[in-house]
C-alpha cells in the first residue's frame, strides 16, 4: 500500500500514512514518553528539540479541552511556541476567505494544527496551505485520537496481533480513523451501532481498502453483545455532543442498550480493557466501567500528548519523512 | 509548627508553608529580583531554568490582570510555557467533572494554577492532580499576593521584626493570607472592619494556630482611626469587586468612614506606607494617598512577578522543597 | 531631521524614527528574513535572540490576525514569549484607569505591542510605560505595516530611488505611515480619494516635514486615473472596515470608479505591482488583479513577519538604538 507524499505533506486522517509509518509513530511516541518521564525523575532538562524559534498556529473553530493542551503541550516540548487562534481570534472563512487565510498564516508559521467542523474546511487549509497541516478533529477525522488510542493498546498488550476491538455507539470521527488504523494494522474490529446509524459509503471504501494488506476482519453488527464477545478493547464515544444536548431524549432513546456495562464487559475477553477519548457522559458508559480496574482512559488521556509529540516531530520537524 | 508534606505538594494558602519556607520563599524572590535586574541592565540573558520543555497550565474562571501576566512571566524567566485555559476555553465541572478534568490535565503538564471561584474548586483540583496545584486567587485565599506583599514589606523595612500592618475596609481572600503570613512572621496586625462584617470561624482558627510561634499580636476593631495607630503599613482593597456594581450604594454606606485619607494616613507611624494589591477604586483610597509618597503600590504590583518566579520554582520545579 | 530618543524609546508611527534607522530597519528585515529561510531550508535551528526568558505583552482591543500572528511569531524568533491580552482578558481604562495598567504591566514585561482603537489611548500607555511601547495599529498610525510594504517593494524593485506610490481609495491609518515612509524614503506619491473626504491637517504636517530632506513630491487627486499615471506600485486598502458593514451601501456609492481594475492597472508603469494590506473585500480589488501575477499581497503580507522581527530587536532588544 502506498500513499502520496505532496510536499508539504499534511496529515488529515490515519488514511494518509502507511501502516510502517503508523507503527512508527506508535514507537516513536513510547520512545519519547519513556526518555521524557526518565528525565523528568531525574530533574534532568526534559526538552526534545526541533521547533526552536518556530511557531505552530492553531486554528481552533471549536472548544476542545485536550486537543488543545496536548497539542500546546507537544509543541513546547519540541521548543517551540505553539499560537492559539480561538473562534474570537480568527473566523475561518467569514472576514476572509479560506484560501488567502491559509496562505498567510502558513508563511508566517511552520506548520498549522487545525480543529475545525467540515473536513472540507480542514482540506481546503491543507490545499492551499505551503506548511504541514495536521488534522486536529473534525466531522470525519480524528488521527490525533486514532495514535493515542494506538500507543494505549501497545502498551497494553505488548503487541497489535491477534486482537480485536469492539466500539459500542455512533458512528463518527474517532471510530472512522480507528477503523482505518485497525485494518491497516490487522486488529479485527466489530461496531455494535443502532440500524438507523449508518456509516458513509466513502469511509467504508477507505476502511476495506486499508484492510486489503493484513486482510484485516471489520464486521458491523446491530446487538452490543455480539460484538464485545472475544473483544481485547471495548470502546465507546459520548452520543450527545457538545450542542446537541436538545436531542438528548431522542438519541437516548435511539442507543438504549447501548450503555457500557459491567454485564456488557463480562462478555468481552477475560483481561478485556475499557477505552473512551473523553469528556464523558454517564448514558453511554456507567461509573463502574469507567473508573474501574479495566478502564485506560486517563492512560489514553496522557497518550494524548506523546502521540501528538511524535506526530509534529514527523510532519513539522522533519517534515513528512517518518520512516 | 510542622506542614504536611504531600506528594505532589500543593500551594493553596499561606497555611501550607512553615514559618521558614515563607521566610525562605521573600529571600529567594529578593535574589530573583536582583539577579534579573543586573542582567537585564547588562544585557545579559536574563532566564532562569527549570521549567524547559515543560507546560504550566493556567486555569482562570475569572479575569485578572495581575495575576494572568505574573503568572506567565514567571513561567517564561523559568523556560517554561504557560497554557492559558479561560473561562471559554474549559468550564470547570461543567462539560466534564472535576475529578476527570484534574486527572487528564495533571498528566500532561508539569503544574496547574488555578484561578477559581470557590476554595472548594481549588482544593477538588488539587485532590486529584498529579502536579502541584498553586492557588492563584479563590474566595479565601490569595497566597501569591501575601508574598508580595511580603517582599513589598521586606525591601522597605529591611525586616519584619517589630512591624505592625493595619488592615482598613472588608474581610475578604487577601485578608486571610495576609494575616496567617503575618501571624507566621510576627507581624503585629491590627484589621479594622465594620462591625456587620465579620471573619469566618475557620479562618480565625488557622490564624491564631499560626501567631502561636511567635505570639503574635491580631487585633479586630471597629474604628479606622484606631487601628491604624502605630502602623507601619496601612493596606486596603475594593469593597466593590468586579460583578457587585449592584451592590455598590449599600457598600458605600456600609464602609462609610473607611476611606484611606491623608488624615488616616496622618494617624499612622511617621514612616508608614500604604499598600494596595489593585485594581483600585476611589471609594477605598484617595488620589493623593493612592499615587502619594507614602504608596508602595506600584513596586507592590511588580513584586508579583518576583515572587511567583520563587513559588513555582519552589513548587514546580523543585516540587515542594523548598528549604 | 532628528527625532528625540525618550528612555523607553516608543514606536508609534514610521514619525519617530529617522530616514536612517528607517532605511536600517528595513535593511535588518531583509537579512532576518534571508538567514531565517536559509537555516530553514538547511534544517538548522531558526531561532535569532535577545528575548530569553522575556515577555512582550500583546494588548489587543481589536481582532487582528496579520499584527497577531506576525507579532507572536516574531516573538518567539527572538526567543520571547508573547502574553496575548485580548478585550476579554483586559479592558483598557473600564475596570483601572490607563495609568495604573501601563505602569503595572510595563512593571512586569519588556515590552507592549498595543493594537487599541484610538491613538489617544497607546500614546497614554506608552506615555506612563516603563517600557518600550510599540503601536501595533491605532486609528491614526499603522508603522509596521509600512515597514513590511518597504521591504516588498526593496525586494521588488531593488531600490527606494525614482519610484512612485499610487494609493487608490480611503485615507487611512495605514495611508498616513505609508505617506511619512515614502515622504522621508523619497519615494514620490499620489493619492487618489474622493472629494469629500479629507487628510487630517495635523498628518499632513508631519508629511510634509518628513518630505524636506529628499524634497519628496506627495499629489492628492480625485481621480484614481490620474493618479496611478506612471506608478510603479498601485496601493489599495479595505473601505468598508469590520463592524462599518451598515454604511456599506453608502461607502459604495461614495467610491464609485475607485475599484482598482485591470483597467487601472494598465495605466499604471509596465511593470506596475499591486499591493494591499489585507483583509481584502472585492469591493475595493477584482479578483483578476488580487490574485494576478502583478499582486504583491501575499508577499507583503509574509514580510510582517521578518519586519516585525527587526521592530521588536530594536526597540525590545536594542531598546531604540537602532543605527
Amino acid at each position: 500500500m502506498s500513499v502520496v507524499k505532496q510536499i508539504p505533506r499534511h496529515f488529515l486522517s490515519i488514511r494518509d500514512i502507511t501502516r510502517e509509518e503508523l507503527l512508527r509513530l506508535v514507537e516513536r511516541s513510547a520512545e519519547i514518553k519513556t526518555a521524557y518521564k526518565a528525565n523528568y525523575a531525574a530533574r534532568k532538562p526534559v526538552a526534545l528539540s526541533g521547533l526552536e524559534g518556530q511557531n505552530v498556529a492553531m486554528l481552533f473553530s471549536k472548544r476542545s479541552t485536550r486537543t488543545r493542551i496536548s497539542v500546546e503541550s507537544a509543541t513546547t516540548c519540541l521548543g517551540g511556541n505553539s499560537l492559539f487562534l480561538g473562534k474570537d481570534d480568527i473566523q475561518l472563512g467569514v472576514n476572509e476567505c479560506m484560501y488567502d487565510t491559509a496562505r498567510v498564516i502558513s508563511s508566517m508559521t511552520s506548520g498549522i494544527v487545525a480543529r475545525v467542523n467540515s473536513y472540507n474546511d480542514v482540506a481546503t487549509l491543507a490545499k492551499h496551505s505551503s506548511t504541514p497541516v495536521i488534522n486536529g478533529l473534525c466531522d470525519t477525522f480524528h488521527p490525533l485520537q486514532a495514535l493515542a488510542d494506538l500507543l494505549t493498546i501497545k502498551e497494553t498488550f505488548g503487541t497489535f496481533d491477534n486482537l480485536k476491538v469492539a466500539w459500542v455507539g455512533d458512528v463518527n470521527n474517532v471510530l472512522h480513523d480507528m477503523l482505518i488504523a485497525c485494518a491497516k494494522l490487522g486488529i479485527g474490529a466489530a461496531v455494535a451501532k443502532p440500524k438507523d446509524v449508518s456509516i458513509r459509503t466513502d469511509i467504508l471504501a477507505l476502511i476495506k481498502e486499508a484492510a486489503k494488506e493484513k486482510n484485516t476482519k471489520i464486521e458491523f453488527k446491530d446487538d452490543p453483545k455480539e460484538a464485545v464477545k472475544n473483544a481485547d478493547i471495548v470502546v465507546t464515544d459520548t452520543w450527545v455532543s457538545m450542542g446537541q444536548e436538545a436531542e438528548k431524549e431522542q438519541r437516548l432513546k435511539q442507543f438504549a442498550g447501548y450503555q457500557v456495562t459491567e454485564q456488557i464487559m463480562e462478555l468481552a475477553n477475560k483481561s478485556g480493557k475499557f477505552m473512551h477519548c473523553m469528556p464523558r457522559h454517564p448514558e453511554e458508559v456507567t461509573d463502574e466501567v469507567f473508573y474501574g480496574p479495566r478502564s485506560l482512559v486517563f492512560q489514553e488521556a496522557e497518550n494524548r500528548k506523546w502521540t501528538t509529540i511524535a506526530a509534529l516531530e514527523a510532519f513539522f520537524v522533519n517534515r513528512g519523512n517518518i520512516l
